[in-house]
């Protein structure tokens, strides 16, 4: 029997009526002679509610009881969706995290899965029932129940889609699937039919927001193929799976921005080896994470070292960064928060020439003055003023023809 | 270490402040050098409104769903209250039932324990910790969650005092311990210090509705000395315990009444062997809760059987006499549904005569009219017309002087 995994988000299982709908999809596939896993987020606000609990009791609540409370909204859902489907006339059977033996690492709150006693669920499909597993959620080798982090829900479908050999695991959503940028900022950008894993991983983690980045590493290493769609339409959304034939002659597949970032710089630092990782580990410490690092001699003895990191972040850096500074002879730290990174992703790049010509070309042309520039093999960012960053956004889609479906624009070769 | 079981019901734990002020209990009893284990039941309305949620998707939940449902009602409390306790620099961790192996049979809703991991409590308490652990549910050999049904974080408290040979099971509730009767139809009962476990059945299935029934029966086997007392109070409360020497001399212990009764009763079935066993057989496929059951001859082939149920059981009753009537060759069916039970209860009654006597006198003199009379060994049970049902009430408290504590009643011998 062929299996597939259909994931819901907390608004798609918000309400009676929206589990019922999600309910009618399931059985959709149901019909077609698939055997279906769902896995379900809690419902729509319980989480927040659940954490203003929590924190109206202790503003520092302990991870292991926060991990056993706010399993409690995906089990809710769970038995809910497992009840709606029962009244439509299909057997379902819903489990949680330690249900499955979703076996996780003991670090509370943002547990990484081990394993998944895939039988358990087998064993159901082939009774001819439709499983319903609690999103987000695993238990460790103690039985202390333990959850996945932000978008551990997706990460929980795509671990189940390659535990069963799933064939697609489609993560339902409220958007149409993933766009060549972000639609709020320039209104032409188009949905895009595929994208590759690598693609999307440096799109999740530069904010593209509708996968989570570890969910699509899960799909990457096991070769998941993950359907991205809207709930609410019956259209297809967009499929991320390995570079396909397709995609060839697409240099460029998306543009994204991140705007409140913060550059520190240090300057002056005895350029000596050991420092960049005195200042780096101080940081880990702190909790800081570190996004592009950049150093650069400026005597023989001495050099700047700056990283960019999200203002969210800046109040914690400056603090680990004061607290380092003597001890890597730094002159003096400067501080920007008033910038942003604007990146052009394409697995095409790799084989293509002039992407970075053509990045910073058009961005002079539009007199948006570049602060730094960061890369990857499949990417490429500057960072700019935060004023000019939706400008520069605009001008990269345009460049790179964002607005057109991929088999549309101009080739390269 | 000696060891207190507290066991707070769901509007002790309603709310932020009134988890803080159970929490503050258990302290009190820690600083004393006790080993605490809390019971907690599911916050206020919790409950209520997940099987609102339920019957809003499926007005006929699964009940292995069900389960999976309410249960997350406790397993909130539990770990908001380990939290409230971390706050107040207490270090507590809290468990499901199925962290504790709470192993109960299969049957949804109203599963019935069958062992406990006391272990891995002990283990806990011996690191000096507080151990909250979530009424209400277990788990069966398969791993599916189960609740106890009514009343059921009683017996989890009661269940989990036995495990651990705990020194005493604290039930905290909204009133100060058991009455001689109930306060609101008899305004000068009195609280008793002491009750034993047999009154306390005789109470408990009677509708004293303080503590459950099946929490007393395990209390009962097991020993386990009960105290049911106030949260909002520091007073004592009444222990239920097993029959103690200062009870003696107290005959009448407590009088109870029970509304909303039915009796239906089958005129002229054949006397033969097992024409009863037919009739009950058949109610209780019918689910239905047989109380007292009388039978008397009326000529050598044929006798009258009626028996006593509540209103609720009413209609399923009716319909499942009407379908045996035939069978059993009954000529006609009564029924009367305004009648009530008042009756009295005493572990003095075994060795006391005149109980019988003093009751009947009292309703005679009070122009009660008796409908009939039902025994057991400690308890005697009269049913009346409902419109006299308080009345009665009152007169047999007087009587029995329950309007006095135990020690300034008159002796009867």
């Amino acid at each position: 029997m062929a299996i597939i995994v259909q994931k819901f988000g907390g608004t798609s299982v918000a309400d009676a009526e929206k589990i019922r709908r999600a309910a009618g999809r399931v059985i959709k596939a149901v019909d077609n002679g698939y055997g279906v896993v769902v896995v379900a987020s809690a419902r729509g606000k319980q989480t927040d509610q659940l954490i203003a609990d929590a924190l109206e009791l202790n503003p520092n609540p302990p991870t292991r009881e926060m991990d056993q409370l706010l399993s409690t909204g995906e089990q809710q859902s769970v038995s809910l969706f497992a009840m709606a489907l029962d009244a439509m006339g299909y057997d379902a059977i819903s489990f949680t995290g330690g249900q499955i033996r979703m076996m996780t690492d003991s670090v509370h709150t943002k547990a990484q899965i081990r394993s998944i006693d895939a039988e358990r669920i087998r064993k159901q499909l082939e009774k001819g029932k439709i499983v319903i597993v609690a999103g987000f959620q695993g238990i460790d080798e103690n039985e202390n129940i333990t959850t996945l982090g932000r978008g551990g829900s997706d990460t929980t479908a795509v671990a189940i889609a390659a535990a069963l050999e799933a064939e697609e695991c489609e993560i339902y959503t409220d958007v149409d699937g993933i766009y060549t940028t972000d639609p709020r900022m320039f209104k032409d950008a188009v949905k895009m039919k595929h994208i590759c894993y690598d693609e999307m991983l440096e799109m999740a983690s530069l904010g593209a927001g509708v996968m989570h980045i570890r969910a699509v590493g899960f799909g990457k290493k096991y070769g998941i193929r993950i359907h991205v769609r809207n709930s609410a339409k019956e259209t297809e959304g967009t499929i991320i799976t390995i570079e396909e034939l397709q995609m060839e002659g697409v240099v460029v597949s998306g543009a994204t921005v991140q705007k409140d970032m913060a550059k520190i710089g240090l300057v002056g630092v005895d350029n000596i080896p050991g420092n960049a990782a005195k200042v780096f580990a101080h940081l880990a410490k702190a909790k800081v994470v570190v996004n592009d690092i950049m150093q650069t001699e400026i005597s023989p003895e001495k050099a700047n070292l700056s990283f960019m990191i999200t203002t969210s972040d800046l109040a914690a850096a400056k603090q680990a960064t004061e607290e380092i500074k003597d001890e890597v002879n730094c002159e003096s730290i400067f501080i920007r928060d008033d910038i942003a990174e604007v990146s052009v992703v394409g697995v095409g790049m790799r084989t293509h020439y002039g992407v970075a010509d053509k990045m910073f070309s058009a961005l002079a042309e539009a007199k948006i003055n570049i602060d730094s520039i960061t890369t990857s093999e499949i990417r490429i960012s500057c960072t700019v003023d935060k004023e000019q960053a939706e400008k520069a956004l605009q001008v990269l889609c345009v460049a790179f023809e964002l607005d057109k479906p991929a088999q549309h624009r101009t080739k390269w070769n």
